[in-house]
């Protein structure tokens, strides 16, 4: 049984997300259709392309991700299929996958052959009559080189980064989750390069680092290191994001503490 | 694999459609099931009917449709499936299924055989104890007309329509999906049969034609072709219910561009 | 085909439950992943486990049930599976189960093995990394007591239950569905102990016990025995809660209908 994702914009409401399913089933049947996530902001790219990077990962080789956030659709903007370490992505070419376009190695084709089309495409619905199809098609066996002619230069995001400097990292709030945690720009293996020993700066506060949400007390807020290994701010009892006011975009900057000895050399000066 | 898919009111905070979903799995196996929407508007049937004319077609042969809008729920009303086109539909007599109960022919079934029933039916969860369990058996293979006896009046709501006149086109909208598009009850042959060159007036603004969302400027609402047929109303970057103060049952019209030599011919008068 | 359903209080914007799903499709294949809710109030965990009590008995035997409300993620709170009837929970020891760790017979392990975690485990998402993958395993067939040594003493919830005394039961509004239907913690065998000719009294008004939502006159409320068994306050064109101005923990009365005689009776003291 194959896998095919789905990560829109379109909400749970209309029956986009539906009429996708609907054409899929139609193609191919021995499939697990499964939704990673259709609430992404509206048109926000960006978003929808760090809803894959956390998740794409944890599913199985040969997986086929779907994206459609979409602003650009029935305009000259490609449609992609990108194979990246072992799954593929399928969606506009708009940097939905710019996580998946690294150095690992990939190869991306663009959607043109007409064979692996809906039988007819409209202009303002490329996920149910394009995107849908190819990775019903790719599902079934289809080489994505089958799909259209190569692509080199498919578009890429500016993808929010951690700046690590001597002593100190510094990012921002990427995310809020349901629970009011703040997922950062900043990796785990960033702050591993601090050493042990670091206190992390946002919205005028200076936080703990701890192990997990447990180890916080109440309604005081913590840093820690999150699932998809991104520094989280968290709040035990209630919402980061609402405690300290801070939301996306909000930075973040995690430094050393400077030990005894430092803080009394500082004072001597 | 046989593919039912189910359409309610009923949320997705609740066990509800979680509890057909179980009842389902117990009598049939093989099968996907896959949600349309759970987010009609409690009570609002006709919303779902017309979800259920977008989504439905999108669907494979011998997809078994079941649609819960049911106020009536416990009292007289009946319990149907009709078969229409190549699919089949459940759910509760009250017009949920008026898009397919069309010339191009159909048969309906009042369910009322036991064998085909939830061995307890209670008063206020017909979905749960008749409706899914039906839909299952028919996935089993079972013909539609062993659920019970044939109905030839099913409720038929008043649907929306256009109003077509000399060089007009009258209608009005019918939903507005989760990017603010207004979707009209105005279908896209009956604005071809006014020929090129047209106008659209909606919420005292006349809006230009266009082919996609890309044509637009920023927040310049427009009208467009949608991905169901249906004339819409859109703006690019934004939403056009909030830009226009648009909603269900704004009025809208389609009106052929007076030629140069009309305009002429009208100023003279 | 196995059967694996999720409860969380994930939300569905994020990629917590995609994130569970492409790890049991990882281990196993062959199985049906169904959502029972995700929309557990955070951290609610008595809300996580009524949902399970009504809606894991509609799921065939063999189910496996994974329930995430878990605010002590991380710290030294077991992981459990719940053989019970016959069905499996697994989750965190937390109380989740409680419905189901009752005089019909259970049997509880601690999620200890080694073998049938993730390669990694997470402080912060143990849904993922423990109880997604120790379900996929007993999908494969694995036994409850190859998962961790038993456990006899699982935390369980003071559970919301109705105080029958004579001529009365008492309970408490325990949910309050998308409809506003104020679900109670009074079970329909209690009501049936009073025997016929009750009256329901909830914030300062009296209700009569009807049948069915038909049964009710447009916005006037009352009561009824819901689907789960349980006794409904219910209005039939609108919301009970709104209409009553009550929620979770308002206080539920039935209470025998005095008869002529008894009403009589009182007047003459």
């Amino acid at each position: 049984m194959a896998v095919i994702t789905l990560t829109t914009d379109f909400g749970t409401r209309d029956t986009y997300v539906a009429e996708m399913k609907g054409v899929i089933l139609s193609i191919v049947r021995d499939v697990h259709v499964v939704d990673i996530t259709h609430e992404v902001t509206p048109h926000d790219v960006l978003e929808g392309a760090l809803a894959l990077e956390a998740a794409a990962p944890r599913f199985p080789s040969a997986t086929i991700h779907v994206a459609v956030v979409d602003p650009g659709v029935g305009t000259s903007r490609r449609g992609l299929a990108v194979a990246s370490r072992d799954q593929v992505f399928v969606g506009p070419d708009n940097g939905l996958f710019t996580a998946f376009l690294d150095d690992q190695g990939w190869r991306a084709f663009e959607l043109r052959a007409a064979e692996f089309r809906g039988t007819e495409v409209s202009h303002t619905f490329h996920g149910r009559d394009i995107f849908a199809p190819a990775a019903a098609h790719l599902a079934r066996g289809v080489e994505p080189a089958r799909l259209g002619p190569p692509v080199t230069d498919p578009v890429r995001l500016r993808w929010p980064e951690a700046r690590v400097s001597e002593g100190r990292v510094g990012g921002a709030v990427v995310h809020v989750d349901r629970f009011g945690n703040l997922v950062t720009s900043i990796h785990s293996d960033a702050i591993a390069s601090l050493g042990s020993g670091v206190r992390v700066r946002v919205a005028g506060r200076s936080l703990p680092l701890v192990r997990t949400y447990g180890d916080l007390a109440g309604r005081d807020p913590g840093a820690l290191v999150g699932s998809s290994k991104r520094l989280e701010i968290a709040v035990s009892a209630g919402s980061a994001a609402r405690v300290l006011r801070a939301g996306l975009g909000t930075p973040v900057v995690v430094s050393r503490t400077s030990s005894a000895a430092e803080r009394r050399a500082r004072r001597r000066r």
